[in-house]
């Protein structure tokens, strides 16, 4: 005998999908990204020289992380609280969904626009295109699609926050 | 005679300043802070060269300018509605100000970051300072104060949201 569902009290929009649902198929792509993200700029090399010989190599690695680490938390607190159907729980954590997103949104944008920025004057100081410039590059592209996501993410726990109040 | 005061329904932790007054004091900052920082870059030169010879410092004045006429808008409306007491006009501007005030503080933190991390590296490359540099700066610095504003604004005009629904 199936068990009844729970009743879920989403945003109109969505229907019938419940919302830690669509926070899932937000941020897997999310952490998917930031992982091939801070692998591309972690094993970039140019002859001995590390990435990190640039701060701004070194802070976009960073957010990547952070973003990483942030995400992975998010992804498994959602999953748990799925498999348990506690709503209250939920409902709990939508100031730390609002917050969290909006800080590691802006943590993607800089990192994102760090890293793009120095490549772009790299690329005009050093005439021609490089291996180590065209993974920098790559590197933030990805971060940048990462960033939109959790931008939307961000959206979606702003439109959220009613639940709270 | 006094006209009645309009009743305004504001959010409750605000108590009784209304949500225009508030949006006056986060936005006008704002747009000092912005336009200081757009005057130090936009006049920043270093020998025959102008500060736009680097991508990263052109996109941080572009920030800077784009940041200026949407706050500009942004009092004249918020003063306009205060002026004429129009709540259902205040209403309708919910979501401008939520999309608005979200990809404005997007587009200052990668301005920002852009600048601070191009910054860096010429710190780094350059051994020692010189005055394009410091001033770069400092306007890289202000225009972080005008995001930290902005994402402030950010976070009031998402709490707003539910009086659009």
């Amino acid at each position: 005998m199936a068990p009844p569902l729970p009743t879920t009290a989403g945003p109109p929009s969505t229907g019938e999908i419940p919302p830690a649902a669509i926070a899932l198929a937000i941020r897997g792509p999310t952490l998917l990204l930031l992982f091939i993200s801070v692998i591309i700029i972690g094993t970039n090399t140019a002859g001995g020289d590390k990435f990190n010989v640039f701060s701004a190599y070194s802070y976009m690695f960073a957010t990547g992380i952070i973003g990483i680490i942030y995400t992975f938390i998010q992804i498994n607190v959602k999953l748990s609280q799925m498999k348990t159907g506690n709503q209250t729980a939920l409902d709990r954590w939508v100031l730390i969904d609002f917050y969290g997103d909006k800080v590691l949104s802006y943590m993607l944008a800089t990192g994102t626009a760090a890293g793009f920025g120095l490549t772009v004057d790299l690329y005009n100081s050093l005439s021609g295109t490089s291996s180590f410039l065209n993974k920098a590059n790559a590197s933030a592209s990805l971060l940048f699609f990462a960033f939109v996501f959790s931008a939307v993410s961000s959206v979606f726990s702003s439109y959220a926050l009613p639940k709270k109040s």
